[in-house]
């Protein structure tokens, strides 16, 4: 039997979303490596001595990062008994979980993979957001708005019973809303702006698409500030008014 | 202020996925109703006494089912300080999560919502299977197969970066594949059928489109005992094959 390292979602930021196995191997851990989008407070589940390693990753030198966090892994693996690699929401979606589990699997340790609530699932509900309302959708679509044109490339023309939650979006929020309406999507349908879901400093803004088109530039400027954020496009952000 | 009711997601099967919110709530629950997807263990974090009622739907009514699922809710919460009701995976991603707000809201109690780790992320995980991997995808959409016609109008020609997670289609599977290929999908495109993901009966199958396809009738008959199963379509089920 190979050794494990342990790639373990932490929820979407309310620590009370941490689920029983996390914190049961936050408890054993001689290491963990955690990342930006995971509150601090969640390491004090662990206990004495544990060495913890903040690996954020930097904007301006995303790609070398990467490396720089499997290398740490596998360095850390091989002196340690219990190595956790903590990531927010869930390991496998977005946040380049698979690519440390090859890491993990070619220096020949076994990933196991605790999963955590997914930020794309329970930041909407904890704004009141149904992904899924029978009345409305029967489908959404979880997509990255990084980078714009594989956004256009992948996104098809409006589905009423479909919504979109877009992920690492804010930024290239008006070139979104711009695809939106060239796909046809109605310049009617709401938008939800969904900030830091789950923790204090929660927000959320909701405009039409044909409301956010018309902003002014300061306006998308000022939006990058709410990062981490999520951008769901569709009939059910109303659900709230459709008893 | 308004007596509150909980809708609380129980994960996807895996006792230990539950959060920490969900076992607090569950410690001061007077009544929970739970469902088919709940693995009864779970209400022994109840504290004696507790009501426990099992709500699961039966197929042949469905629809009678949800209204007495929402009937419920209200009358025990008109009686009780904390009523929970404890859904598979967490409350907005299909299982009719809303249509319980609407009632618990018309009824003048406040709905809680707390967000458990979806099925629809962690059960490809729990297989190592990624609904996003970089090396292959920039998006995935999560649909419901239970209805095909409602699966085929949404469901666009292939993206080839783009995963297919289908909730409640195992019955309509034959539809499903040759609704895919249909649309353009690659015959050799691989497709997971991952069963009671997360528990100690978990299974997957993989196959291709076209080896579907060529299956008789007694493999399509078979395939529904595997429920709850989901269908996972896309170059990231051969994740682990591509280091």
């Amino acid at each position: 039997m190979s050794k494990k390292i342990y790639l373990v979602g932490a929820g979407p930021g309310d620590i009370e979303l941490l689920t029983l196995k996390a914190v049961n191997i936050l408890k054993q851990a001689d290491v963990v490596l955690y990342d930006a989008l995971v509150d601090p407070q969640t390491l004090d589940f662990c206990k004495e001595g544990v060495i913890k390693e903040y690996v954020g990753k930097r904007k301006d030198k995303h790609l070398k990062k990467q490396d720089e966090i499997n290398e740490l892994l596998v360095a850390y693996g091989k002196t340690n008994e219990v190595v956790v690699r903590l990531k927010g929401g869930t390991p496998f979606v977005f946040g380049r979980g698979y690519e440390e589990v090859r890491a993990i699997v070619d220096a020949g340790f076994e990933p196991v993979i605790i999963s955590g609530v997914s930020a794309t699932t329970s930041v909407p509900e904890s704004f009141m957001i149904p992904s899924i309302d029978r009345k409305f959708n029967d489908s959404y679509r979880t997509i990255t708005g990084h980078d714009i044109d594989v956004f256009k490339d992948i996104v098809t023309s409006y589905h009423p019973r479909e919504n979109l939650v877009i992920m690492m979006g804010v930024h290239n929020l008006k070139n979104i809303v711009d695809a939106l309406i060239e796909k046809g999507f109605p310049l009617d349908l709401p938008v939800a702006i969904l900030s830091k879901g789950s923790t204090k400093e929660a927000s959320k803004l909701v405009a039409t698409l044909k409301e956010i088109q018309l902003k002014d530039e300061s306006f998308f400027v000022e939006i990058k500030n709410l990062t981490p954020a999520m951008i769901f496009v569709g009939a059910s952000v109303n659900s709230q008014n459709n008893s």
